[in-house]
């Protein structure tokens, strides 16, 4: 008996250095909590750490607005880490796949490292389902690497662990951006149809510049009401962008741009405030009745930026659409939301005016 | 009782004008089935209509390549209409959503109308599940329009129907495209990760040329396999594409790529043969691990094609990586697959070569 359990215990011992070394080491991870890191990308301190509006607060927006609001869309983790692999276990909520998204934009992660200077590319999330568990990126060097961690753009994060090797550190990094520029927007703010969440154009803006452009995207209801005006007024913001005017009829947009800007005007006396024209639908190529809806959305907040031109309202910027998606009609994903290519032609036209009003300047991508 | 039933037909009679000229003129929809309109985008005639290759002809190609080319990437219908409106109802499988897809790329249709010489984008259908229905298009005139409707890229279509007003003819269009530039490719070539079926870099090489380019992608699967070189040596084709270097391994590069030129040299004396290195995986920016195992990709076909020109093998021309995908690193979805940008700029690259050989003019897009 007692040979036996010698014979066992050698036998236990020649197995550890397969399960030590071998397979152990490589399965070792230890995972940190989001929470314990640096978010970034939120308009205001406050409310649910993955929300980007604290809306237990601004209780009186429209029920749909609150709901967006929870979506993580333009938040980001920073952190630095020696890891050379990062891994990631989230959580979202169980909604339906949308069908002009991909997986990995609507509920997946987005992970760039600072090289040179700039932001990378470094890695994806695919979501699973509910719950889902990732390497983001593997094979790198044990150096000091800067990350940011971009959320899910189309769904609420409920949790978020990042893994890295046990015998790695992993610490909050610090905000990268300077300044706040708020951007308040329709859906193709929020990310439709970005092919992952880092190519949200708010997103990309940010990385670009090194300013802090915040993503008030809302999936068809960037609609101007008075209580989102009032919570968008309440942010110490160096510059404000409205580009919801995809989603206000003619009529909303009649009622509700000026007063509108003249909220945001009457708390931020100096601040620019840029509006920007919807750009054309593509699905208006063949369908007139679309073609003529968004001719009139243009309308109307070109008319109302004349009267509050007239009425002396200073520092007041309007862009105007001028080919926002190229002239090829291909830089859309289902007719109304911008593909990577039409976001880009997007950019390039937005870029000069925000470069000349914001005096910011952005690398050339 | 003659009274009552004389009464009960001007009840009916009364009845008419608002069912046939109000609601049931608005739903009154005609469904063609695509099996009656015309299907481009085959390499060959035969098979199950909606599969790429005849799978049960080519019996002995691997189970994963057959099942791959019964998905019907770069497949499109044509046909001719004078509805105002377009719809669709399609079936497709109930494999799971891919998380680098959008639903409307993977399992949805995508309409292009031609105008004035050029296909134009029109609308897409979104899928709601193995059974989807919706409206292409609306609210055009009734001229005649004549269309192109492609199929999902990455599922396989068991039925399409489409729909016009009952008022209003279809019927199958003529080929638009003229000779066959056959791409044996990977999942890049099959549409991963366009935003939509008509983005497939082929469908956009088509479109933009008048010339038929045709589909091969294999998701992960362009191995290069003897049996799929026979069957591909089989393709009535004026020029052959092997953009596959993205899916075998470095050993099965280098152990199969000089079989696959010869299988179809054999065939096709003075036929171009194009092959194309594999883009650079962005993936790669921080994993070494993958970027050497590109790296090396690319040095295997290299020595191939080498070795194939010293066999004075004519008419083979090699296409070299040259930041396909540009150089901010932001034209992939996930590290590994072109997004909508990415392709723009891919093809930028891959055009004038394709020109110069073969003596096609591409639309400047």
């Amino acid at each position: 008996m007692k040979n036996l359990t010698r014979n066992f215990c050698l036998y236990l011992f020649l197995l550890l250095p397969f399960s030590i070394f071998g397979q152990q080491q490589k399965s070792d991870f230890n995972y940190t909590s989001a929470k314990e890191l640096l978010l970034v990308g939120k308009a205001m301190p406050g409310g649910e750490y993955f929300h980007r509006v604290d809306t237990a607060k601004y209780n009186q927006m429209p029920p749909v607005v609150k709901r967006l609001f929870t979506n993580s869309a333009g938040l980001a983790i920073c952190f630095t880490t020696n890891s050379p692999v990062i891994k990631a276990k989230w959580t979202v909520t169980n909604s339906g796949r949308m069908g002009n998204m991909t997986g990995i934009a609507q509920k997946g992660l987005d992970l760039y490292i600072k090289r040179d200077g700039k932001w990378q590319f470094a890695g994806v999330g695919s979501p699973s389902g509910v719950s889902s568990e990732g390497t983001l990126v593997d094979n790198m060097g044990t150096e000091e690497k800067e990350c940011l961690l971009y959320l899910p753009l189309y769904d609420e994060l409920k949790n978020l662990e990042i893994g890295t090797t046990s015998d790695s550190y992993i610490r909050a990094g610090q905000n990268p951006f300077k300044n706040k520029i708020v951007i308040y927007g329709s859906s193709i703010l929020q990310g439709a149809s970005a092919s992952r969440p880092g190519m949200a154009y708010s997103s990309r803006l940010s990385r670009s510049s090194g300013y802090n452009f915040i993503n008030l995207g809302l999936s068809g209801n960037g609609k101007m009401e008075k209580e989102v005006a009032d919570m968008v007024a309440d942010i110490d913001a160096d510059a404000f962008i409205l580009d919801c005017i995809p989603n206000p009829s003619p009529t909303e947009i009649t009622e509700r741009a000026a007063e509108f800007v003249m909220t945001l005007r009457s708390k931020h006396p100096d601040t620019p405030i840029i509006v920007i024209q919807t750009l054309i639908r593509e699905k208006g190529n063949f369908d007139r009745k679309v073609k003529k809806w968004v001719k009139q959305q243009n309308e109307a907040i070109a008319k109302q930026i004349e009267i509050l031109r007239k009425n002396n309202v200073k520092n007041l910027y309007f862009i105007k659409e001028d080919h926002f998606l190229g002239t090829d009609h291909e830089g859309s994903t289902d007719g109304v939301h911008p593909n990577d290519l039409g976001f880009d032609r997007m950019l390039q036209k937005y870029k000069p005016h925000l470069s000349k009003i914001l005096k910011v300047k952005f690398d050339k991508e």
